[in-house]
């Protein structure tokens, strides 16, 4: 499954149980933990979600309500005894800040921490499962968004197929991997007349803090889902400009003109203590939009 | 009223809905936050105490679950627009720590934050109200503790004594600041005969995070009530020798060589799920003994 998982929607400071910004986009069993704002290990707890899956961290920027939680869930991995290597991807100067509070609490983890800084779009995992790239948003620092690409499956053999055309079962291996067969008398099975296409991989991305900014439109054309901020709802346009954060329906016509089938919205701010209005005033330009709810899983 | 709320009662790792170290002392509507814990802007707002009436921030020891909660806190007084002073106390280098966190933010906070290194026993506050002194505890790193002491009342008047005397009301206000009165003809009506004392101003310790350590004592003498950890039960005695921690009954050894009428414990490991055996142990050495429960308000 493919899926993603929020654990804080709020802006900057926690209001109405809201806490501040974190989610967990998971992929057949990874967990990859996306800002880390005060209180996330709680709410890993709470949402029973296995911190030992866990072995990668995106922060998008050094704002406190992204990342402020990060190093007490690196102390914690520690005190819990994590064994596995964790890479965590950010902003500079994330690993001196991550680096100067561990020194002075004496503190050695009992893992390998990698803080690998970000300076610009890049790949930043590629395995046969996962592509995870980053991309520059609008914000008023320096500020990352991510994208999670699933790898297209291989194709599927269709062994009544393969029956029919007489291929002998030692050679499905080899069709599974994408050959052809040759036949004794020189007739060629061409390998797609046996095999299903999988389903293509689907796209994610977490377009982080950002104002509106069409320059995010190539990283994020035609996903599966995204999320985008909406501090506010749409009557504050001049407010979310001057502070960098976007509105409702900002956030919709980005997905809208991107062409993504789902739009995810949340980073409310503290003011609105109910978030309706949100949803409501996003659907009037993007239909497919839904709240990021805390606790709630949104398959891609 | 002077009390003690406890907003984290459990040491390193969150655990069993049990948070890091954060308690608030109030002595006439002040309020004096005690370790600042990750998540303890949100527990303050769980229990509705008024971070606008916090000028004063004590942190113990640079151990994440004592501090974590402080940059966070210190942002949202930001954001909320606080006004007054604020004044944090810690071993140094927690000032470089927040400076680096809002340098990196581009923060300016709109209030002035004073963050005082303390080096040794010393006293940090001083008014009319109360004293604040901090005193070194045993820890595995520089690590102190709090004494909160209230400060005596001037006597108050008896207007029936004073009448009986024949005293003009004119030198109450007199009377009331301590003064004897002289009659016209020269005798002499003692200020004690006519002013009821004071009650004594009571006293308050937070003993931090400390093994077994009797130097603790001349800090805490006769004091009304202290709070003293206990991470571990008594069976855990070398381990808790080991990572510079205390069981049950050497917290309440403390307590009762120290002579005080009330002791508190706290900082229970994450590998307890429930805290009846602390209560029952450490009743064994000091019957004056109570659990600090999260939200419980404990009067000094």
């Amino acid at each position: 499954m493919f899926a993603v998982t929020i654990l804080g929607n709020n802006s900057a400071v926690p209001a109405f149980d809201r806490h501040p910004t974190s989610q967990v986009v998971t992929l057949d069993g990874t967990n990859y933990l996306v800002d880390c704002g005060e209180g996330t290990q709680i709410q890993l707890i709470n949402y029973k979600i296995r911190r030992s899956k866990i072995s990668h961290i995106f922060i998008s920027h050094l704002h406190g309500d992204h990342y402020f939680g990060l190093i007490g869930l690196l102390n914690s991995f520690g005190l819990l005894s994590h064994q596995q290597e964790l890479h965590v991807y950010g902003p500079s100067p994330l690993k001196e800040i991550i680096d100067l509070q561990l020194k002075v609490a004496e503190t050695t983890l009992c893992y390998p921490l990698h803080i690998h800084h970000i300076t610009e779009a890049a790949t930043l995992v590629d395995n046969e499962k996962i592509s995870i790239k980053c991309f520059r948003t609008n914000h008023r620092i320096e500020c990352y968004g991510f994208s999670f690409t699933e790898k297209k499956q291989p194709r599927k053999l269709d062994p009544d197929k393969a029956k029919e055309k007489e291929i002998p079962s030692s050679f499905y291996r080899r069709l599974e991997a994408g050959e052809d067969y040759t036949r004794k008398d020189g007739t060629l099975v061409k390998n797609e007349t046996v095999t299903i296409a999988a389903e293509p991989g689907k796209r994610y991305a977490f377009c982080a803090d950002t104002k509106y900014d069409e320059s995010l439109l190539p990283h994020i054309a035609g996903f599966d889902m995204i999320y985008h901020e909406t501090t506010y709802l749409d009557n504050l346009r001049e407010r979310a400009e001057s502070r960098f954060h976007s509105t409702t329906k900002q956030a919709a016509l980005i997905a809208k003109k991107a062409g993504v089938k789902k739009l995810l919205i949340g980073h409310f701010s503290s003011k609105y203590d109910t978030l309706e209005e949100f949803e409501a005033e996003a659907r009037e330009v993007f239909a497919e939009t839904r709240l990021a709810l805390e606790g709630v899983c949104y398959e891609v």
